[in-house]
């Protein structure tokens, strides 16, 4: 089966689900508004976890191209695998508002900055899931031939991707804005050139 | 005609559609909510229905992508027809909507249930009636020649793939849980590599 | 400058707004609803509008896909009028949402029906625009030269395609009904393969 | 890394950005309505920034176009630069939004305009970051060598356009109207034959 629709179709739904971020920023409503600029800064969480969200959903685009890049062609399992990985990525808009609306409220930011890493952290393991079955179960799909060290370093890279977000989940009952601190140093992170290896 | 774009518009609709699905997911308002962990497992039926409906949203691509690949070229009937399955596929995530709504109201979730069958049937039906015609009316447009034993086979899974959406339906004024429970095993049954045959 | 990211983007921007149209269909408030059935019953005008503006959009992409494909290359003035045409596309769910609202209130149907067809002719007449433009004034980026007659018959149809929203504008002051009837008239129409003469 | 999937997921984004401004012309509510003329003639600022923001982004799209058109490959520095510009673009529906309900606001119009224009420039300045570094940075990668004047000739034209965005920032505090003029004449100006040199 062709790869490219694959790629069409993926590229397609994260681009959707990331605009769609967008919508969580809501217009004050001028009726119960006296001071705009007063009211747009105090939604400041709504635009920190805009960027973060973004970033993440944008990162992810981009590692999503390298791990089907690697592909020649794709089989039925990693077409499932791929729409379970869009699935959890098109949760994300709703976590990223649920921790937008939570942060500024008075009560429910715990539970808010914990549905908000997981979101990531399910992501993340959607993710790592499917590269291991390309890299292991369907090596034989690969463009490239990949030593078996090489694979292993990839789905490394993958996995220990998952840790902070684990920690950014368990530090949610104790602080919300731990969780969301620790979720943008891993978008600013992933987002500049040290964290590249491989793409 | 080139079957190219077809793709990409199809593909765009289909993206466009699942992911819209997460505008369902509403975050509970602050100021009604006492607790937002409680609040956010009452809504259990919005990430059920969610979920069902990504998988068949999903599923339907992976068919769609295998309908259109046997095909060498389009012609205007089957833009037509296509354009009415795609206006089938636009529907669901308003039947989603309305299925999350009404299952946990204190009415109405019968005729929920029932339009919410009722949309994937219609989904099916569009499905079907196009793989037909590719396979009947058209046959001297697809890629490679297929014996009519083997074509008739084809049809048989997209039209026998019809009867469960049928019962689910017809249980929906004894039970919309049944209804939902049906769909449920539907996504479930096609995600998994056993359904596969040809793809 | 190549036309596959035209094609691309105008498909992108044609897949959104078809797909949005679904955002019209609003899941009554279980709150205020003794019975769905009748609730969903009572929005038909919303289902009837979805239908119209999803197959009159679905013709126009099936319309521009034949447009554009005659083009070799595209240049500047292309791009522009071609963005018009997409601006107007863009407004159809806003059109639609308003004919569907007032068409059960109890009051404005006659602007709303007016608005309606006249988002239609507006999308009509920058299509034909643009096609005048690309047949007439940039001739030499035609793929296949076409000869004058031909040409003005493409653009005759064109044009002559508008005259039936010019009078379904025209009619809403009287009723609204009759606006709606012409329009879903013209996609019916225009989706059977009757009104295929080239594509 | 190749540049097609680049091409295609920005287009993605800009097209559902470019499509989702629609959202922000809401139908008035029949029941708070007498007149739907008078409530639709009542709301021109949303059509005027409807119109100005879809002709503004249309433009980032052709211009986008030619500066990756440019390129040969891309690599990770370009991916997550061009991410940057699809996060500013991303915020162009709510900077509308927020301009149109407040110029018929009793207050706040002076903030909304310079949040309107300033996400313009943000936008322009994350356009003319990438085409420096796309130019300067990475000029091994552009798929023809162009000189040195050349390419500060095409940075200096992406910078130059910043500066009408910076006046239209400045004037908002003296008045909303100015601020949307400029941002208008902008629009229309680029949208003309006269702008174009390169492209």
């Amino acid at each position: 089966m062709d790869k490219g629709r694959l790629e069409a179709f993926s590229d397609g739904v994260i681009a959707v689900a990331i605009t769609l971020l967008v919508l969580n920023l809501v217009v004050p409503d001028p009726g119960r508004t006296q001071n705009l600029a007063h009211a747009l800064g105090q939604r400041w969480p709504g635009y920190v976890a805009y960027v973060i969200s973004f970033l993440t959903i944008g990162i992810i685009w981009v590692n999503h191209h390298a791990m089907i890049g690697r592909l020649r062609e794709a089989d039925h399992t990693i077409l499932l695998l791929n729409l379970v990985l869009l699935l959890t990525i098109g949760l994300l808009p709703f976590a990223t508002n649920l921790m937008a609306t939570y942060l500024r409220a008075a009560h429910g930011e715990h539970v808010a900055a914990a549905v908000y890493a997981g979101a990531f952290l399910l992501m993340g393991c959607s993710f790592a899931i499917l590269n291991r079955h390309i890299l292991f179960a369907k090596a034989h799909l690969l463009e490239t031939q990949l030593d078996s060290g090489r694979r292993r370093l990839i789905l490394f890279r993958s996995v220990s991707g998952l840790a902070p977000y684990v920690v950014a989940v368990a530090v949610a009952p104790l602080s919300a804005y731990a969780t969301i601190a620790i979720c943008g140093v891993l978008a600013a992170f992933y987002a500049t050139p040290l964290a590249t290896g491989g793409t």
